[in-house]
């Protein structure tokens, strides 16, 4: 089994009710590889500066992770700053700085090109078709997207749709994605743009599969400590990734746990600013809650006489 | 078994993205008993104007629901007026006119007096107090209540709570109650105010129950055409207090399936304007509703080579 994750490695600077932190380890591929490689082996495509303190992803190669495709260049790594209020669900970005992330073209290497489980991380749809150009006939393809390339990109994203197994967006990302404001409906339009599955990142509310013609919905796990949000997305999606790639599985019932594996992991992250609470989750843990999350939306069925 | 529900019987003129009704059937009291009288036996205190067309509640009386309790005095009946834009969780009120609810005293008939289940929707809490002393030792009561009573009738709501078995209110108003922005810390805060139990109703996101110490999540059903969202709160609050009624049970696992129940039913309730879709549904519909909503959150459990 191998998992390949393509996308941002970058350096936050975030603010929620609960305090602040500059300059912390953020990025989609940071949190992704973090989460799924408690599950799985996990190999990055993305670019830092020389300013990124490469140490700080010790941890990772510890659980490892490979960075080979990790390329350090000339100028500043990723930068961004937002803020939360006490609605946690929405951020407001305050900076975003590109920096090396501007020119940054993934390429893949032999061994890379070879990964039978492929997430595509938030950026431009052009650059997540070359990752698919690159690639040898992996066996799963998720890939995530924003309001930004929907709208300024539509052309390139309807290209890659077909060869996406997963497309995971969250509820406003689907709906102007489908032109239609019902998620049930905007997930089943997306399928028909060819995307094999959906998956709806509701935040705080959980999460909406849609495989062929059944819904699956997991909760988000009740968490009274919710510190900072950022990331949950993308543990999310490493979560499910690793899952299925440790199950080395997509079928109905692996696409539902690991659903559920997503939501688990997630509700980790959250927990904790940046990276911290996934930096010391062990699978122990994660099998706990994620046998919470059985209690948690389990009830008997009705007695024969109701109905 | 015996269900008594005190509310709004209303006139509502709704607007939706997908067409609008004037003057038709609405209010808490209303939409509670259609939906209640599906599963066991309900009777309605409330008031009425000499406007008001009684002969549009012949429906509910066909179902066993007793109006001996709805009084019709000299005036107008009370209206609503909203209008929801795409996102149909949240309806801007148009207009609101109480006219006859303004001084409306809820008066409960010997009979009405030794119902063992009691809905008190969303009145004045002092109002909500006075059904209580006039009840015989009920064994359940659920709540409803909102943002205007929580800042302007605080202390008689805080009085009520000690009273009440189950608190049943959405984010906003649990969140506004406790002064706390994490809902899983503001339900166990209303549950330290006296309610023993507490349902975060999440419109389209589901509805949480916070039991004790237990958690319990139930989606909303993924409905592809939501037509109008009136009336899903008090239509899921029937289900649920329906349910209890028809078991005679609110021990943990009941409270779980009401909870069910109450998602099954305001799924129906949106799909058509006003009561109208409530009007014409059955059993058996219900029945297999409530089971689908098994499958949309089962999972099976992790081989035992994860964790």
């Amino acid at each position: 089994m191998s998992l390949l994750v393509v996308g941002s490695v970058a350096l936050d600077s975030v603010q929620t009710p609960f305090g602040s932190r500059d300059n912390v380890l953020g990025g989609s591929a940071t949190y992704f590889s973090a989460a799924a490689s408690l599950l799985t082996k996990v190999s990055v495509v993305g670019v830092v500066g020389e300013d990124f303190p490469l140490r700080d992803l010790e941890f990772l190669e510890k659980r490892g992770v490979s960075l080979d495709g990790l390329e350090k260049v000339a100028g500043r790594t990723f930068r961004w700053k937002g803020k939360y209020g006490f609605d946690l669900n929405a951020a407001e970005t305050l900076d975003t700085q590109l920096n090396v992330f501007e020119s940054f073209d993934p390429k893949l290497s032999p061994q890379a090109r070879k990964a039978e489980r492929i997430f595509l991380g938030n950026i431009d749809p052009v650059l997540q078709m070359r990752v698919l150009e690159q690639s040898e006939n992996p066996r799963l393809v998720c890939a995530d997207t924003m309001n930004y390339w929907i709208s300024s990109k539509r052309e390139a994203l309807l290209k890659l749709l077909p060869r996406v197994d997963v497309l995971m967006v969250n509820d406003g990302e689907v709906r102007q994605l489908a032109g239609e404001s019902n998620v049930i409906k905007a997930a089943r339009a997306a399928q028909r743009m060819g995307a094999k599955a959906v998956v709806v990142k509701r935040g705080e509310y959980g999460a909406l599969l849609i495989d062929g013609e059944s819904s699956f919905y997991s909760p988000a796990f009740p968490i009274a400590e919710v510190i900072d949000p950022t990331g949950a997305g993308d543990s999310f999606a490493g979560g499910f990734l690793g899952l299925l790639d440790r199950l080395d599985a997509s079928d109905g019932k692996a696409l539902k746990q690991a659903t559920v594996m997503g939501s688990t992991i997630a509700s980790f992250t959250v927990e904790q600013f940046s990276l911290d609470r996934l930096r010391n989750l062990d699978l122990v843990q994660i099998r706990r809650r994620f046998d919470a999350f059985r209690a948690l939306v389990h009830f008997e069925e009705l007695p024969g006489h109701v109905g």
